[in-house]
């Protein structure tokens, strides 16, 4: 197709503002149209999208802003956005040429039209795959990077937990745990995941959440000694359970509490006690204030993943037409690893 | 009486564990007998005791030992302990004669024998008021003191909020705040309570919680732009309205949750979401840990206190068979600052 050519592009858009659990039919496949040449007079850059990432905080996104909202609400009749991986097809931007691959924030569709190009990064390292600059190498890698070593202060021989384990953060932090000697315990909600966390990540232990009728119990029969280091990903009856486990001096890092973000209401936590008995830290997470620390993220980790020491595990579905239903997955915990959906790969 | 000779001694015993709100008969007036002379062979100190606090950390020690125990629990039939000022009757310790006054952890009783004497303390102040060491000079006061100051970051111009703000702890963090120009609001229970906070310690504002149907309302009231630092006395639903309203990078020092503490179940609190959208940073504080920062803490306040540039309220009962009352009207808030119970001036 020439590049000044209007081309129909698939799109997916949020119908209305979700409230209770995510359906698929709360998204809506449109087909569009876009010109493939950037405009004339604006530092813009049309891309093809390869690979969208699947993140819990989308949720957040799908519903009517409010004073929890830390990102604007996507509108209703908009097409959603996230992190994608791109390849440029025309660029008016001196910084991006066409056959460029990109990574950044983007709209959920075939092609974008990129205006705003602060977020945009160009990819360096293409001897690892792609999809790995949404996932290890993006923002959930970062994410994981930055919440353990910045707010976890951990230490070598201290009790790690971490929940949601075998998610797209989670799977990282116990390999980063255990790289700097921890005693590292994983949740995960099926028997592939809780095999997945020992087997190819090497945690220590780990275990079915859902198979547990009593959290303090399974946190008692892991850490006799107690928690030094909760890396939170869930919030909920887990947490009240883990805070009775930690230890004196502990430290919670929250970088999210997927299990309340369909609820009106979140669930109630009666544990907060603990953080005056036991003297607990417990902070709150966002990445975008750690964006600087990419750089030096990548030259610790991508040796690590050509080594072959650290693993990143991918779910992916194949076309936009499945990312609806990859992303409300999610919330079910239907996704093993991080969830990528791939548009095209080239 | 001559010092060998065995004195009758009024005690104050718990009957037994409490569950939920506790009552004076939960404790029972004794009278056992005490010999004034210190045992030959030990390093011991016999003491009269003349000030006795009551804090509400000890309802705490009126259950049975538990999880979110940080001291051991008081056992039935036994006599309670606290904070106290003393005058010492007799010494077989090289650091403590006859007559010196003392400022420690003591039994609620007429006459104590010491045998721990690390927790013991010569009063070398003699010209502020000796109910003081239980209360600004005290446990109460360095808490107020390591706090705010250790684990709340204050920065001037910064927007602070205390709840249980005229107790023992609140009116001087907040006479703290001041000194550091923030802008300073507290919670308390009584137009009393509120015309003190405004008046004698000059906060900027304060408000009766018992007459606010909505707390997230009240706080948007005082904190339009939102609060920097939350002191956090009471838990449960004060906490809940603060999270809706901290500041991103708020931190939250949790010194007490005081509403709670006679719960079987400690309420739920619902909006801990806000950590992650708001990056506050949550601290348990327990003042064992900051007990070598009294003298820096009292080269501090000694010179406030003598120019009177801080004040604070004390409310006083007289006699130990008021002690019981005072102790439980704590957890209605019948006490007006800092509840002291005098047992004898001298």
């Amino acid at each position: 197709m020439a590049k000044g050519e209007e081309v129909s592009n698939k799109q997916v858009l949020l119908k209305d503002y979700v409230v209770g659990f995510p359906k698929e039919t709360d998204m809506v496949l449109n087909t569009g149209t876009i010109s493939l040449k950037a405009p004339e007079g604006l530092e813009a850059v049309v891309v093809k999208n390869l690979y969208l990432s699947c993140d819990p905080y989308m949720r957040l996104c799908m519903k009517e802003q409010d004073r929890t909202s830390f990102l604007p609400s996507f509108a209703p009749g908009s097409v959603l956005t996230g992190h994608t991986v791109a390849k440029v097809v025309d660029s008016n931007h001196p910084n991006f040429k066409e056959g460029d691959l990109v990574w950044g924030i983007n709209g959920w569709e075939e092609f974008s039209l990129i205006t705003m190009t602060n977020f945009l990064h160009k990819i360096e390292h293409t001897d690892v795959p792609l999809s790995y600059y949404i996932g290890i190498l993006g923002m959930p890698g970062l994410t994981a990077y930055a919440c353990f070593h910045e707010l976890c202060s951990p230490k070598k021989g201290e009790n790690v937990f971490i929940s949601a384990a075998s998610g797209a953060v989670g799977q990282l932090v116990g390999q980063f745990a255990k790289l700097m000697g921890c005693y590292v315990v994983g949740s995960a909600g099926s028997k592939e995941k809780v095999d997945l966390l020992k087997n190819m990540f090497e945690f220590d232990e780990a275990f079915n959440y859902k198979e547990e009728n009593d959290l303090d119990a399974a946190l008692r029969r892991y850490f006799p000694e107690g928690i030094d280091i909760y890396f939170e990903n869930v919030g909920g009856k887990m947490l009240d359970a883990v805070l009775l486990n930690m230890k004196t001096n502990g430290r919670i890092a929250v970088c999210g509490m997927i299990s309340q973000y369909n609820f009106e209401k979140p669930e109630g936590v009666h544990n907060l006690f603990c953080l005056i008995s036991k003297q607990i830290r417990m902070e709150g997470f966002l990445v975008g204030n750690y964006l600087h620390l990419y750089p030096k993220f990548h030259d610790f980790i991508i040796p690590f993943i050509k080594e072959g020491k650290i693993s990143y595990v991918e779910d992916t579905v194949e076309g936009l037409d499945k990312a609806p239903g990859a992303l409300i997955g999610l919330f079910s915990g239907r996704n093993v690893g991080k969830q990528v959906v791939v548009v095209g790969r080239e």
